[in-house]
């Protein structure tokens, strides 16, 4: 048991002045009691293994040594969920909810080897294969028994997926394929767990048969031996180098030297070949979309779980923090009393807790839309592609700036790994890389934003996400009111307006051009409203779920949801005056009108800005903070962490007697 | 001798498109023909040291070897420059020109021990220090006898540096200061090279004489003996642990046990304490700004530099990589095709010149205004103070911004190390923390522009760099042309507008408190102001530089400079559109043909985009990058760099049989 901790008397006080029950929020905030109750015992279930303490931070350690430490560490969660099943707690998805979520993200700061096996292998065994390839291996990788991973994209190739050079060829004398990687560029690169970690993968190629190509297939192979994890025959593989973060997920690259896999190893949900060669075209090639989107979703979700601990820290720390007087007759103010320090940091809690709304609404949608797949009606696909894409792209970019910027709220220490920001921010960067590159995807919701626009010049009727587009064109927005309800308005009418532009000028551009070479041109306005429409989503969720709020919970928290609802509001709008302004009238006073009620939200909001991101639960044992734990101790901790760094246990470096001693002596 | 390098052909035929005489354009951006030649054969005779490669990569290393690797690299480039001059070279301020600059950038990733002992120990000593004690310290400084750092920060005060706690008390008795560190809080932190490297430091303290404060003094104190290296009696001192980036700067705590110094240690260029104890004040409190001011426009022009790295290996990437088909009829094509690639790349480009030639003004007028001063006339300095605050904050965070766009736009390949970007972002990142939080400066320029409006109230003169807010007064700004000159009319005009809104909130604010807390609630619109400010100068000083290029260079690399103009300024009126809006009239037409000028102008550069980057002339020595080589041979050296990892130097790594393997065997 830990001791009751003593308080920092300056975060008290702040705590003191919270008008909401905490605990309705956090319950809110995890989806229900039973599951904030379920996430605190796997915490301090997993958590609390003696052999996860550690006193030297992996940052301290080599690349080699981290990797070390990192399988280690996961070899013991893994027994630790072993031990948690053999005394009887049954916990659905136990090993996703514990490698797959935020619970480790302290124990590995920078990923873990085992997160594509987690969230990726499987998956793409559920839907890409057969009942018997799932027998023969499904069980096997839910129980940890083989390690695999999703290996799709190549050195010379990455979004664009049909652009991958690795082939399958089937051999129809031998009933195997045999898959190669023709050139450099062809390399198989990044998966995670790759390098040195599993012994298998699920591999996208191109197939060819019987002298005819079908284009990308998926395969799965085993890479390295059961017994001694020497790699298979002609696997040529191992890591692709150090990173801004992800230094220990192990990602990998991998090259094929004619590696002949049996016929049985093709995962043939989808299309299939027959034993003579014969090529049998998947009935509904969309369904190659799951995996993909489902990983879209899960990250826009961790998005918001990421952002959260970065607020918290700021917060934490800014409450703390005592520094720059206001009132030269007083005492130097702790800094959240700064309307600057405010103005970074709540608009970034308001961000997660729209990010966490939207990506319930976006699982909601997956699974509704899902179910009407499996029912034969494809209708919807599209608008859940369009909205995973903008909201990948939105989030990941939003979440990149709000951690930097509570970074920067927090002065110097912020630079420090001990602050806990790098390793927030090298998680999010990497979301911003992967899964597709960012403009390509917003281009992808725009040709479906452009289908949308020519549907209303048809009059026809669209879904609920871009009805506001009907709205638009029949002059139904427009107008200011500073509300979050007229923001919401005048973002769609902006949102509607450079849709109308950027198809205006692609038509225009038609007249001389093939569809797609008008496309690209068009690209910037078209990505502009893409983000655009995204933020349309993220606000209207956002005033749904508030709403909805305001009828569920106590009165006092219905408030604090009005009060964020309001600030994430403002800020938007600021944010995107530009975009606005061009489409929708405001007067001077408007605008002045609308920084004053940015300012006057902050205020309102400022005495519950501490319980907001105590609500948000994350334990100092998840938050791995020397500025945001709970207790406030800041500077004895910044100190303590300090003093443990390995250079720190000799007074003298040997580097002095080496080179820097001979070189003084010498320069006398 | 490097042998004729073969050059990618994509990249070629792009360089064959350029217009200009690259050689010219190189010797514009280093000053001068002179400059230029000197920056390559100090490149060519420090880097071509055989003790300077290496084959494993720093960031492979613990964070101990990183440092012991640092301090060998040192000794080896110190040794070089020693060479240099026994060889007769005379180069002046060579130890500054080399490890004070981006020669060392790719020795030292992330930064040099001896970073601050270059840039800022000499410059205290001769800034601060008096003849006898120049003559006792400097001399040895300089040749790097002694080797010391600056000392100010302390673990609770940072920007604010009246509230520091250290404190230095005169002993008339024994003529000696007792300097002591009295909490935690008041431990000094974050100084490069204090931790291990240095035996000197100028620490800056409270000082006490016969019972009397008389505020922040500086003093020289020895840290560790010169033959042992061991800490001195009273100094505890260590390192502050591991960060973003300068993770070989070696940053330090320090505090002091009732240290005992003699009193000729107190620096007493300006203030003085005598033996009797009696304080003598400082003729000119101002004069002390120097040092600060100095390191702030030597961050200003490092800003223009990293960036150059930044987007000379996303341009040549760009040109190398192929990637998603615009005509599907044809092959695919370089990324930089895409408009939308373009639009990411080209204003960073734009911006690398901007930065480039205001830290040129900025050093101009630090020169004329330091001989001013000199001369007993202070009044131009707080002219300086202001816009060194205001280009610090701005040219960081957007440089910050930029890279991250520069990386964001290479795909996944940008994560990783061997791109380069990550510790170009370290370094960049490290100027936003360090040397005044970014906020507080911006508010230091506001108070002195709210200072210029209530002049311009009074109808008094204004200095060149904010006259532009008489000119709003009497209603000369205000209509849109969308000519560069015409976007930086109407940004001055949003300036003054945003200054003028914020004075007279500011005004009523006073009306109920004092002015310290209505400045401070105004701080928000006021931070925006000084921004907006900095833009107003950057956008000024290129159009100045750029005008001044079409008389003294070639017609063809002076309308380079107009093409990269037009982009500079199209880009930023687009980028701050909501704050022009406001305070000047546009018609949508306007707007729209604002967004049409860009990608005019984006499309116009294309040709020569190469050709400037290459202009940069920054070698593969100094680049460190596999994307950004100049022969464009990206994959190769991706795939080379990976293959250099230590853990690719075993087919299994130990982990497998000491955790993997007894697990799956335990769990069958």
């Amino acid at each position: 048991m830990v001791a009751a901790q003593k308080i920092n008397k300056d975060l008290q006080e702040e705590r003191d002045k919270v008008t909401f029950v905490i605990e309705e929020f956090a319950k809110w905030f995890y989806g229900g009691p039973r599951q904030l109750h379920e996430k605190r015992f796997l915490e301090n279930y997993i958590l609390s293994d003696p052999d996860l303490q550690s006193d030297v931070d992996p940052s301290y350690l080599s690349h080699k040594e981290k990797y070390e430490e990192a399988i280690r560490r996961v070899v013991v969660i893994l027994k630790r969920i072993d031990k948690l099943q053999a005394e009887g707690h049954k916990i659905d998805n136990v090993h996703k909810k514990v490698l797959g979520s935020m619970i480790v993200s302290n124990v590995f700061k920078e990923g873990s080897p085992l997160t594509t096996h987690i969230g990726m292998f499987g998956q793409a065994l559920a839907s890409l294969g057969t009942p018997e390839q799932q027998a023969e291996w499904l069980d096997r990788a839910l129980r940890c028994r083989i390690w695999g991973t999703y290996v799709q994209t190549e050195l010379g190739h990455g979004t664009f997926v049909r652009g991958l050079e690795v082939t399958s060829t089937y051999d129809p004398k031998t009933k195997e394929f045999v898959i190669n990687s023709p050139t450099t560029t062809s390399y198989k690169w990044w998966p995670g767990g790759l390098a040195h970690t599993v012994n298998h993968v699920v591999v996208f190629a191109q197939l060819y048969s019987l002298g005819k190509h079908h284009g990308i297939q998926p395969f799965i192979v085993q890479v390295r031996d059961f017994e001694t994890h020497k790699p298979m025959k002609g696997i040529i593989i191992g890591e692709i180098g150090t990173k801004v973060g992800f230094n220990t997920v192990n990602n990998g690259f991998l090259a094929f030297d004619n590696v002949r896999i049996p016929l049985k190893n093709m995962l043939m949900r989808n299309s299939q070949v027959l034993e003579n060669g014969e090529f049998i075209k998947s009935q509904s090639p969309v369904l190659n979309y799951g995996v993909m989107t489902e990983v879209r979703v899960d990250i826009v979700n961790g998005m918001a779980q990421h952002l959260a601990k970065a607020v918290t820290i700021a917060m934490r720390y800014s409450t703390v923090r005592r520094q720059s007087p206001i009132d030269p007759k007083l005492p130097e103010p702790k800094i959240i009393e700064h309307v600057t320090q405010q103005m970074k940091i709540f608009p970034a809690i308001a961000k997660v807790i729209a990010i966490k709304v939207a990506a319930d609404k976006l699982y909601n949608l997956y699974d509704e839309i899902t179910a009407e797949v499996k029912s034969g009606n494809l209708s919807r696909l599209p608008d859940l592609h369009a909205l995973s894409c903008c909201l990948k792209v939105v989030t990941t970019n939003e979440v990149a700036q709000s951690v930097q910027i509570c970074r920067l709220a927090c002065g110097g220490h912020g630079f420090l790994n001990s602050s806990g920001f790098h390793d927030i921010y090298g998680n999010v960067v990497a979301a911003q890389h992967y899964e597709g590159e960012n403009t390509v995807l917003l281009l992808q919701t725009a040709r479906y934003l452009i289908k949308a626009w020519s549907q209303v010049l048809q009059g026809k009727k669209l879904t609920p996400s871009v009805e506001y587009l009907s709205a638009y064109k029949s002059g139904q927005l427009g107008k200011w009111k500073g509300s979050p309800n007229g923001i919401l308005t005048a973002l769609q009418a902006a949102t509607a307006g450079q849709i109308a532009l950027a198809y205006k000028h692609l038509e225009e551009r038609k007249k001389t051009s093939s569809v797609e070479v008008a496309t690209s041109q068009t690209g910037i306005e078209l990505a502009k409203a893409s983000e655009l429409h995204c933020q349309v989503f993220l606000l209207s969720s956002l005033m749904w779920s508030v709403n909805r709020a305001a009828k569920y919970f106590s009165k006092a928290l219905g408030e604090v949801f009005q009060d964020i609802l309001h600030i994430y509001a403002y800020d938007l709008a600021l944010r995107n005056l530009g975009s606005m302004l061009q489409f929708v009238s405001f007067s001077s006073a408007d605008l002045e009108q609308l920084q004053m009620d940015f300012e006057a939200s902050l205020k309102k909001f400022k005495n519950n800005s501490i319980g907001v991101v105590d609500g948000f639960d994350i334990p100092d044992s998840v938050l791995g903070s020397t500025l945001g734990a709970y207790d406030g101790d800041v500077y004895e901790r910044l100190l303590s962490a300090a003093k443990k760094s390995p250079l720190n246990q000799e007074d003298v470096n040997k580097s002095f007697d080496l080179y820097l001693k001979p070189f003084i002596k010498s320069n006398l």
